[in-house]
């Protein structure tokens, strides 16, 4: 896997906390380094760009993915490896894989009383109060990808594991 | 300019049924044939898939062609050669010039009463009776650009003239 690639959408996807951004991050800069083209799609960054009007209903939250998958496809197929780590929606991702194509998903797994510990800013206490009536995994449903091209649980193993994991099937992927 | 090269974003502005459309796709003709990577971004497919609630108010066709900006600057920056043909605010173009940098402006000029001769579907019949309220040209200000990289007078030279001059800029563009 040198500068010269495919492209390749790498979604990740998991429960809030359970390290989606911290593994795609480590992913980033380990292909970063191999001189990989990347961009990295962030529902805050879509949002900013292609959603202002955008809310956090189950319906905005879609549209948002479906506009990320969107722009992801356009990278992709033009040669850029496109790292998103969003989406607690199956069938947006279903979608997203059947328009992409080059597209891989990477379940990153800790259950959620793992994530509650770990939760940044107090959200999840927020969210069992009813404070956030559509954060996933509380008041609104995550749902796990059924069949992952990879699978981290983040509370077993470390973090350099993981990013092994996901450098391997990206390899494999690329080459195949 | 072959199969190699940067990414640059070739936008071209004008009035409705100035040809716009006409010199975009000889130019993306051209240019596939030379083997570059390239991806046009149109108005309609930005907004099935960016914007499915904006409307066509003043500030929702801005919105509109800030998100195309938006993604042929992560294409452009990726080495896409990125074709746009859109826009008639001024204000909205300098915002999308100033995001992309690789960025170019093709002025298809004609007049209003010769693109009003060859309007498709009487739109402009339908503007003049003012039924299109926000038609750009009528009842809406087209912008015609201060500093065009590339002007082609649609109602004077040949469509072959105004591909022949395109192409150039581009060519200068991408060695500059």
């Amino acid at each position: 896997m040198a500068a010269q690639h495919r492209g390749l959408t790498v979604w990740f996807t998991g429960l809030s906390a359970s390290g989606k951004t911290t593994l795609c991050n480590a992913v980033y800069q380990r292909l970063a380094a191999r001189g990989c083209k990347l961009e990295p799609l962030d529902g805050d960054t879509a949002r900013k760009h292609l959603g202002k009007s955008l809310g956090f209903s189950r319906e905005d939250r879609g549209e948002n993915i479906r506009r990320i998958g969107f722009v992801a496809g356009l990278l992709t197929r033009n040669g850029v490896i496109t790292l998103a780590a969003i989406s607690p929606c199956r069938t947006v991702r279903r979608e997203v894989r059947a328009s992409i194509g080059d597209y891989m998903e990477e379940y990153v797994n800790a259950p959620l009383d793992v994530c509650e510990a770990r939760g940044p800013k107090g959200l999840c206490r927020k969210a069992r109060a009813g404070q956030l009536p559509g954060f996933t995994g509380i008041g609104d449903p995550y749902e796990p990808p059924l069949r992952p091209e990879v699978e981290c649980r983040t509370d077993r193993g470390s973090l350099e594991e993981s990013v092994g994991k996901v450098l391997a099937a990206v390899g494999r992927a690329l080459s195949g």
